[in-house]
């Protein structure tokens, strides 16, 4: 109902705009007695945000997480938590000079259209900036997750057709989040040669969910990959999601497709730890795609608001690939679903 | 919350199970005095059904659609419709001997461990069957969108291997639902093939929405493609959703993957007719990936239900190629999503 | 979202109208292996039929509950239970002579106003009929808290006026649904003068939940008594409902409104068995006001749907009084929100 | 799902704990293009904080709002409007004495058992300083509304058995808010009295909403009034909810309790505004009885948190009755249901 919250039994609601006061997160239906860790929010939060690396843009947001709501001695107690985490560095002047443009691959035009109202510093709602609130509301579901065993990482597995193969178990500390060193030195130089260009590069983030156990999920629409796939299409750059072998399912004979069960598993894991939408206690296996970024400095042919034939080159602090800043946030969507697939399973069976 | 209810403003529940008396959708928060064309939707149903080609499953079902509620005078209400499809060509005793066995690919494993209790006649719940009731409701939410000029065309074009090339707007009538005669003649010979080495194939499914108008779709956790993954996902055999590019944007410049902005609209559709979650205008582009059928008649190594090895072969009538009878589906997916979009767009601007 | 569906954990979605084929209840979010007691349903909706005593309508429905989902060898399987009742002695053609007259009391021309469309046999949607559908699924519900030690027994306490002082616990077994004897006797005497005069008349049903666990509901807008005041409120006739000494409490010092707590609960319970939304593990207590029916035999002042004057008198099959018939709804959409509360506190605290 | 979210089209969700750094509302689903008047949201959270007159509690909150999202140049953007309010006057340690105690008549009982965890400082979440996050969000549904002619007036119309007899209509400016000025004399001398002897007393708030167009809400579980009988039993202290005549129409017979239909409307209101869930056109007539403020300097029995007998006498600051207090706070949660009314009407009907 509400395009602002997520989940069903554990609950996001998050606001703000990307150069408005905070953005912030509300997160209902969280057990109680949980010791929070908030360090390990702030640090989800570091991992995210911009000017963490030497790949990403020049925005400097201390990103602090401060909290309003829900806790108690260290405690959750079972009231919504409110995460807010103040704007500092929101420079809205910066956007004046597009105050009349509409950006070519964002939602400058599509918001125009919908709303007839824009807040253009920066995308308004539609700024990644939205997504520091999911981060921080992630990070707490990762702290319901660990005690259960389930620990979630994501990784840049592909970055300007720079393909890598990395242990996918391993958090990669790279700047551009990937586990392979020698295919990471060189998406890194693709990046800065994208930059040099005043151009931007795509890639694909994997994220791998080890430790759920079997069952959890729902028939029909409630399918985990289903509720998995909507979560991570719903950040912002992502156009493609896969579960397990994905497409490359549609090219196999089924003999090959299916996995094997044997005495207490599976012989393989193409269909990437789900079957039916639930569970099977496999590695969860998930990859999206993520588009370029759509704000360069070369020269773009647009419209102003009035319709008018214009030109556009990105001045701001625009990362030449989102890929990487993107991990974070693909993690903690996951998290926040499985975090959700949790409490739906113990309403079902205690 | 319930995984067997879909949408927000328009809002489909379905129930039933493969080999049980019936499968039925209630479709609530439909507009009143829509004059619902009940041979419309029969037909979807009869697209849908198993028997209907060479290379589909044999299994009979005239599968007759049966209004319980929310029709007068052959125009909705306002009161939830509901549509019945009984089953009369059930044999659950085609299945008594897999009552023990877990099928590879299935969700027998999965259901089995979640729930305890499995209905193992056909999969129960989840069986494609199910599907049924998606397409029944889906058509009723074509029908409402008919008026505004919305079509959604879906269409087969890739399987086994072999793509195609359709034109995008044509529903196409051939029995592998491809556009593309001269691929289409190729992909009923490998379906054929399959069959005859007991095997089954996969394939990609395209849905085309045309007519959409600018600002449907929410920003955040309700963009419309996240919607629209999440539907598509939802749909058994389904383990990859693009929309647009998709992955192949992955691999684009950003000075490539913008689509440039002209009056009157964009010089290009790569993003597929969705920006920041919300419709352009364009046309809207997804694509799913399918799986091969997980039923083959080959000998496949599995486990029975108390974990010993076993192995197993599908002796029942399965499609070879499950993704020509997928296209109703996904349209009806779509068509649904879009039906909840235009709603709630009417709710936030009247 | 749904107006046609209820709960949260355990979801409700009831469908059907009046004098069409059927209506129906699909519950969905049941806990799997559930054995479900078929005679039980039926006997509940056995005691909400017309036609079941002397004081009731006499439209003779047998109203046999049948499964169409959900069930397997007996017992529930996680999947929607789809409950379906028939209508056999539908008479449309009764309803002919108020094709065009509004009814006073009835949802005629509210129904009028909004849809623009209105099935005028009976009621429709807005008819009693429709919580047959509530009360076959209540009585599941019934069935998931009896393991638990929790029971649910409604009463008239109030009739035309004459006040009762039933034992609580009791389920009475009179036609009037009230176990203080003496007092039921004058209220069959009351509904029969009603009757012989062409009109009706109104009452107080009372329910009391036993053995509920401290700890059920929820804070703020999901307090437990606040979903049963909606819940009760949602029944047609309804127009007030009490919780604990309800209307008496506003007219307390608070030092009597008080319940003190004692070692082990509570001295008193004024409250009802719920403070700050959560039940206190003492009896819940509701109240409700059942107006009287409002087709009445009487001729009354009214208009066509062209908005001119007009008379009407009721000749249809009409309790003089819905109250006794109420009890078995109420009851049900007790044991609906106390399941759901049961899910919920599954979900929260495992 | 959430039980800190409110409304389906128009959803708020609330936060904070009485004695944290703040209360805050986040309302999605706003319409874009609201010139938003935050001075008349400030105004109804004068009306509504302690202080603000001589019957109040001595709790000095100026109770200012800020805006931390949603908001462009003035306007509603159509992005989530968070709206936050700090607490200035709290002063935790006054309830240190208590941390051991559970009031009578509060919610601290409940909330032990059911987290076993318990913000003890003033009531936590339970506490009512909750609510001026409601009146704030409520505050803007009401900005809504007026442009379509709704108007919602609240007022004590029963305090301390002292029986009003006011001017329905107009909002009334005694510090009890009750427009009959000599009852309103004798309702603040009771509470006087109350103070004196260190108890407290309760009453019933009527709200009165006209201007409400014939044709919103909907039916069976979507009922108006079984909504407006949530919200309102959702606000703390309220114990009973009355439509129109409420439960004096359980003693009426029916062509006494019939609103006649006259051309152009109706000739008598005991509906209340209502018919099948629907409205009227008429008012709409809600009252709700509200219970005496269980803090009271009066000694009470009671049990500490180890269920040992003991006794308590309220020291901080409380209102010997709360009635006054939660006009503003009915008056808001009856915006809140009309205007997520009015959007749902929109949705269904354009």
């Amino acid at each position: 109902m509400s395009s602002n919250t997520f989940g069903r039994y554990l609950r996001l609601t998050t606001f703000g705009e990307s150069h408005g006061p905070a953005v912030g997160a509300v997160l209902d239906g969280l057990p109680p007695r949980l010791n929070l860790d908030l360090t390990g929010v702030q640090r989800e939060l570091d991992r995210r945000r911009p000017g963490a690396s030497s790949v990403a843009s020049a925005r400097r947001e201390p990103d602090r997480v401060q909290v309003l709501s829900g806790l108690f001695d260290g405690q959750t107690t079972g009231a919504p938590l409110c995460l807010v985490i103040a704007s500092e560095d929101a420079r809205p002047a910066d956007y004046e000079p597009l105050r009349e443009l509409l950006r070519p691959g964002h939602a400058d035009a599509t918001y125009h259209q919908k709303y007839g109202i824009r807040d253009w510093r920066g995308g308004g709602r539609a700024s990644g900036r939205e997504t520091a609130a999911r981060v921080a509301a992630g990070a707490v579901a990762r702290q319901l997750l660990a005690p259960l065993g389930v620990r979630v990482v994501g990784q840049v597995i592909e970055l300007a057709g720079v393909v890598a193969d990395p242990d996918p178990d391993v958090a990669p500390e790279s700047p551009v989040r990937c586990g392979d060193p020698e295919a990471a030195a060189r998406m890194e130089a693709a990046i800065e040669q994208a930059r040099a260009e005043g151009d931007s590069v795509g890639g694909v983030v994997q994220v791998i969910a080890s430790g759920v156990p079997a069952g959890w999920g729902d028939p029909v629409f409630g399918k985990l990959d289903a509720l998995l796939a909507g979560a991570l299409m719903s950040i912002g750059a992502v156009k493609g999601v896969e579960v397990g072998d994905g497409f490359a399912l549609a090219r196999m004979m089924g003999s090959e497709a299916n996995d094997a069960l044997v005495p207490g598993g599976f012989a393989t894991n193409r269909a990437g730890g789900v079957l039916g939408g639930i569970s099977t206690g496999q590695d969860l296996v998930l990859r999206c795609a993520v588009k370029p970024t759509p704000s360069i400095r070369k020269t773009q042919t647009t419209v102003d608001t009035s319709g008018q034939p214009a030109t556009i080159s990105a001045q701001g602090r625009h990362d030449p690939c989102i890929a990487p800043r993107l991990v974070p946030v693909a993690e903690a969507m996951t998290c926040l679903v499985l975090a959700d697939a949790w409490l739906a399973q113990r309403a079902l069976v205690g």
